[in-house]
């Protein structure tokens, strides 16, 4: 019974997941290795900041008042950073442009939409899908977004139901009701990205369902199964979130958690994903890497940014996404130290086994990456440093990996919930990073 | 591939469950048993009809020719029928009236609402739960249906919104805009009653789980599992059906794959049913047979109805019922005779064994039952003998029937999918039956 308590609360309890030497103490002595001051060796700082959205500068429509504060400070006279911010969110069925209008009115600082990333950001760099026939599947303005990501030939649900008019029959009142409708063929679809939880599940289980039954040609009689099916990019994969009530609601995860039991109960076989973005995904950190460099370079750096600072709330997807990006850039490094030295082994499969199937590998080159990211987890969202609960037990954590954030495809590490710092809140996160840099906040 | 064709397209080639010696030959050879003549000796036949709808007397909108010309002959000049006769499908999300009301105008004869049973029909003798607080699930005129059937205290899921307007949060439209909203606390739900495939799924599964976590209570914090959760019951367990679409459309039973995964991937363990209901469900012929022998009373038979034949074109379903509720009556007759004989054994665990953990045992007492039930499979419907495709597999058929009508909780026997006849259309399967019983039809 206790277990359950444990599980369903866990959003609520994520710094159970700390070590108990880890509480208390904020915020924690940072390693040696980014003891250094860069100011006077390169002219300016070398380090960038991820911020989460919920939980860390905002709860629900309330903007939290450290946020405000913290971010007078990082701007000079002139409204510029002093250092390079991007605002890293697993919200998605926006756009970045209103998300970076409500940051802005939020926070009373100028916000960009370079700034900014969703969970569907990452599928910016998928170009090799932008030329496709994709069906998307998620709420809000889709197409829109789709098209903003490069997407040159998108088809929606909607699109979908209106050309086969016989494949949408759940809801009694969408059946054709005298004379049998017309079906006008559509190219076939040739990928499928699943961007958030949809409305009307039955629909866009049913038309996904027929799609890759058909292989992209849902007006077609089933002959054999198509399988491995075509491909299928899922963003944001987290299972339940705390909204305002008292239990967790279903997020994008349980959507996929449907979508996955459906094609397996039909086919016998399993759903396939090229791709599952969003916080933890590593591929979601080297893309805000990506951003963080851009930033540097409109701040006129022309030096790499060396470290990387996440803040977040959640130790689960912040806390655990910023350590797993932080170990994959770790094994890039010796990736690349072994592709100077010409040695063996295959370096791609060691990032793999970091990283996961997920990651774009399109930065293992010469690109220079940050020497790592640090993780700190503030108390104003979901983790709340007072509540008390039972002592971390690791068996039990991977079930609740498994339950709460985890997906199906993801292996879970326990050690990786474990922050570089614990703080009150991001004013104090942001004047800790100042501190550890040896950098002048204001 | 082969494998993954034959599912997809098991309701169109159900015949091939069928042993190849049965094909060909219509009608198969009756029994010995039924051959005698009862009218001499009681006055009146001595058996009743059921009749499947879809495919047998109805395709879609469109009456079958057949159906029109039988039921002319299976009512004398005054319109009252010359044998019971009960409707038996797996539609719901509708009242009986209604159907009866469709079948009048269709058939050309008065069909009472009394003659007609839905999926959901058999509650009707679940009066444990009818002064129970329910919340009920489906589409249409649920709380009609409700009502109709018995329970007093029904809670619908939009009720359940309303008073809980936190808990519906999937589509960003339905979450609060400004201030949160009060919540008004319902009495507690005692029972989950599934009628039939609902709209707007991420609605009802949220709260649907919400009720079985909270132990009724979905405005309360969950503090611990209830396990067992409260009782579900589910009517119409069929996973895919044919529509006008080339492939077959999702039904209610992949509602409840979707349910039963959640339930497992939040808590862990196994979603239960109190009962499924339903074609082939055992309780579901129970109550057809309630049904004709209160047929028989009204048209005055003062000697009970000795069999029944079930007219059907689907194999999995009609055939595969008729013929497990067919070996429900023998083992029922060998419990009576061993209550008569106060023998040992536990005659209950036997009928179990037949009928499975949903059967209502209320009938296992002095009420006369049927000595069988023969099964004839029409080829109007589902079933075309004209197809021809893979010869049966007895491995494949448990696939097929796993993923095609069978549900999680129910053991598939491939012999039950033979029936005692084939024949080409409801007007031959009318006539047979008469032949058989020696019994005048026009």
């Amino acid at each position: 019974m206790a277990e359950f308590f444990t599980r369903l609360n866990f959003i609520k309890l994520g710094w159970r997941f700390l070590s108990t030497s880890s509480l208390g103490r904020s915020p924690v002595h940072v390693p040696p290795a980014s003891q250094r001051f860069y100011s006077s060796v390169i002219g300016h700082p070398s380090f960038g900041l991820l911020f989460d959205i919920d939980g860390v500068l905002v709860r629900g429509r309330t903007p939290i008042p450290a946020a405000k504060q913290c971010f007078r400070n990082l701007v000079d006279r002139d409204g510029k950073y002093k250092v390079p911010v991007v605002f890293v969110t697993n919200a998605g069925n926006c756009v970045r442009q209103t998300k970076a209008e409500q940051l802005s009115h939020l926070l009373e600082v100028e916000v960009s939409p370079d700034q900014v990333m969703l969970s569907h950001s990452p599928l910016r760099v998928f170009s090799q899908f932008h030329d496709k026939c994709v069906l998307v599947s998620g709420q809000g303005p889709i197409l829109e977004v789709a098209n903003n990501l490069g997407f040159q030939n998108v088809v929606t649900i909607d699109m979908l139901r209106e050309s086969y008019p016989l494949l949408d029959v759940v809801d009694h009142h969408r059946r054709p009701k005298n004379s049998v409708p017309q079906t006008r063929d559509l190219p076939p679809i040739e990928a499928v990205i699943l961007f958030g939880e949809p409305i009307r599940w039955e629909t866009n289980l049913q038309l996904i369902v027929d799609v890759l039954l058909t292989n992209g040609k849902p007006g077609n009689t089933v002959t054999s199964l198509q399988y491995p099916h075509i491909p299928v990019l899922a963003c944001n994969m987290d299972l339940l979130w705390m909204a305002e009530a008292k239990n967790p609601r279903f997020g994008h995860g349980m959507f996929l958690v449907c979508l996955e039991s459906i094609y397996k109960k039909v086919t016998g076989r399993e759903l396939k994903y090229e791709a599952l973005i969003g916080k933890p995904s590593v591929v979601t950190y080297n893309y805000a890497e990506l951003l963080i460099r851009k930033q540097a370079e409109t701040l006129g750096w022309t030096s790499p940014v060396e470290r990387l600072y996440a803040i977040g709330d959640n130790p689960m997807a912040d806390i655990y996404g910023a350590n797993l990006y932080n170990r994959y850039l770790k094994a890039s490094r010796r990736v690349r130290a072994q592709m100077q030295a010409q040695g063996g082994g295959n370096p791609r499969q060691e990032m793999d086994e970091v990283a996961g199937p997920d990651v774009a590998m399109g930065d293992v080159g010469d690109d220079p990456l940050p020497v790592g990211c640090s993780s700190i987890l503030v108390c104003t969202g979901v983790y709340n440093r007072d509540q008390q609960d039972l002592p971390p037990d690791p068996d039990e954590t991977v079930t609740e990996q498994r339950i709460f954030h985890g997906h199906r495809d993801f292996r879970f590490d326990p050690s990786l919930t474990q922050p570089s710092f614990v703080v009150q809140d991001v004013r104090e996160a942001v004047e800790l990073v100042f501190q550890q840099e040896s950098c002048p906040l204001d």
